[in-house]
């Protein structure tokens, strides 16, 4: 069987027959790159987003220097809320000049209108297709999950907790879902316009929602992810569903819709691969701390991976979270080269 | 029935029928309560810890003040690694002078004097049981579990991904296998040594090792956990173990030996309750955020926890998280009061 990188990737996603898994890693353009801190000295990250040139670039970065095989766009799960009218700096974090905690707050919101907003996003990602289409690399965009986005939004800055977010969902659950709603709109434009302007894959990143157990999860969370699945559903490009620290969450996982749900390691990709069944590939999941190890440990847990991963319908080898800024370089790179080594 | 407050949460521990689930909450003692910061007024944490007849009044304070059934010694995990020489401030959360990160680092610590290294901790728990003794309300000692002490001591402070922690565990494991052993040691003997100074019951905290997958907490969590489990099996408190974010962890910490587990928001505990069986009692678990609702959701909720937790051995009414500087004081009361109103 020969295939492109793109078909590759296309065909773990859906669970058809592949030659070995495809390989990216999530946070794969980042800080542990000498040439992105070049890309990105002395600008801001919002403005290295708006940058269309400097993001294609830095979005190529691992294709031409780790062996990836996957290009993702470069930005944040933040940059959308743009569409809103949203407030928005990243110190490194996203940080929110007025956070939003009542029903009123959500009311003087936005319509969301994403082109307008952010046009540099769909920019970016016209040109990286034109880039990757001879070579037959896939495109993926991204977007978070309306819990996640709410989630910052309503505490305004990154917390261990999120009380605030839990004060309005035990509190004032109303407000919580006017501002789901508003977001998951938003949510399903902007994926939509990513894929018109050439995302083959997308991949929802709900980074916060483990903080939920699974009955607030069912309540708050996957509501938002069945709708964007339901929705995306006939726009042409799978969908990948990366629910963080979620390990407990992986059964009601399933009936998101996702075609591919992305696993940190503290979940056991057998026994996920067992009970997904045909329902949905896997994406994962290394810990991105492992790739500090030696070239040849590297290498035994990507096999290790694959072979648990063998059972489901579809695999594609990523970590199971972003990329450090201590990640080593050689770690990546031992990653891919595992990944391309494979022979199921 | 008729039990004593002591009696209620020894027997719940132990699996003995009880007329209701015994409360406390961990972090009682805390920044929620005004008075709590009041007794702290200008003090460092190490110097509020040190001074013994403060201590004890903000030990007893939830006691007086929220109904809790239950004191709880008032200081950190991490007092006792000053036993073992090491340089500790908290700003507020510890931080290490010289983080350990080699084996030789390890080899330098001392050997561990608890009673001589922090007689404080001890002559507090000796005036507190003075004190409850008549009222027959339980005391309960506590240490940080020998992972998450690690986790620390190697990286400096808390951070969310603990990437130099792990680049021991990956990279030079006997390292860490040393480091870990020395600090079982401190934990046996600093419980012995509470235990022996009047505490009735003693909690375990792991609060990191949930960033660890099942197979790697295997390896670097539960060894140290079943040792101390099995060192104090004769000393005649049970012994509770908290691992926090730790849903995905429950079936392997059933192996720990602890008589309780305490469970996070995140775990099913019906499920748990079932999977249980008579090898461990259940403690928790609703949300501390939960405490923002009104005083009748509280009450449900709490009623909900106790039919969940029926069919275990034992339940320990708690949350799954320490309370938190917001938490509200009247949030607190109504979950007290709910225990007291429950009957089996």
């Amino acid at each position: 069987m020969s295939l492109t990188r793109t078909e590759r990737l296309l065909r773990a996603c859906r669970g058809e027959p592949v030659d070995r898994p495809p390989v990216w890693l999530m946070r794969q353009a980042g800080r542990y790159l000498p040439s992105y801190r070049a890309a990105r000295a002395g600008l801001s990250f919002l403005d290295t987003c708006r940058d269309v040139e400097r993001a294609v670039e830095i979005s190529l970065q691992p294709l031409r220097e780790v062996g990836t095989e996957a290009v993702i766009l470069f930005s944040d799960i933040f940059v959308p809320v743009l569409g809103l009218g949203v407030e928005l700096d990243f110190q490194p974090g996203p940080l929110i000049a007025r956070p939003i905690r009542t029903r009123a707050d959500v009311e003087k919101l936005a319509e969301p209108d994403v082109e307008r907003a952010v046009p540099y996003v769909f920019e970016t990602l016209r040109r990286l297709r034109r880039v990757l289409e001879p070579e037959a690399v896939p495109l993926l965009g991204f977007a978070g999950a309306p819990f996640t986005l709410a989630a910052y939004l309503v505490e305004g800055r990154g917390t261990r907790h999120f009380a605030e977010l839990k004060r309005l969902l035990y509190v004032d659950p109303d407000a919580l879902r006017a501002l789901l709603a508003r977001l998951t709109e938003l949510t399903v434009r902007y994926l939509e316009a990513q894929i018109r302007a050439g995302a083959q894959v997308v991949q929802l990143f709900d980074t916060w929602a483990g903080i939920l157990g699974e009955p607030e999860y069912r309540a708050w969370a996957l509501p938002a992810q069945r709708e964007i699945a339901e929705r995306l559903a006939g726009a042409g490009a799978p969908l990948i569903l990366y629910v963080n620290d979620g390990a407990h969450l992986f059964g009601a996982t399933l009936e998101s819709g996702a075609d591919v749900l992305s696993l940190d390691w503290r979940v056991d990709l057998a026994e996920a691969a067992r009970r997904a069944g045909r329902r949905a590939s896997l994406q994962g999941n290394l810990d991105p701390c492992a790739l500090a190890a030696p070239r040849e440990r590297i290498a035994a847990w990507v096999g290790e991976l694959a072979r648990a991963a063998a059972p489901a319908r579809g695999h594609v080898l990523n970590l199971g979270h972003g990329c450090l800024p201590d990640t080593p370089v050689e770690g990546v790179r031992a990653f891919t080269d595992a990944a391309r080594n494979l022979s199921r």
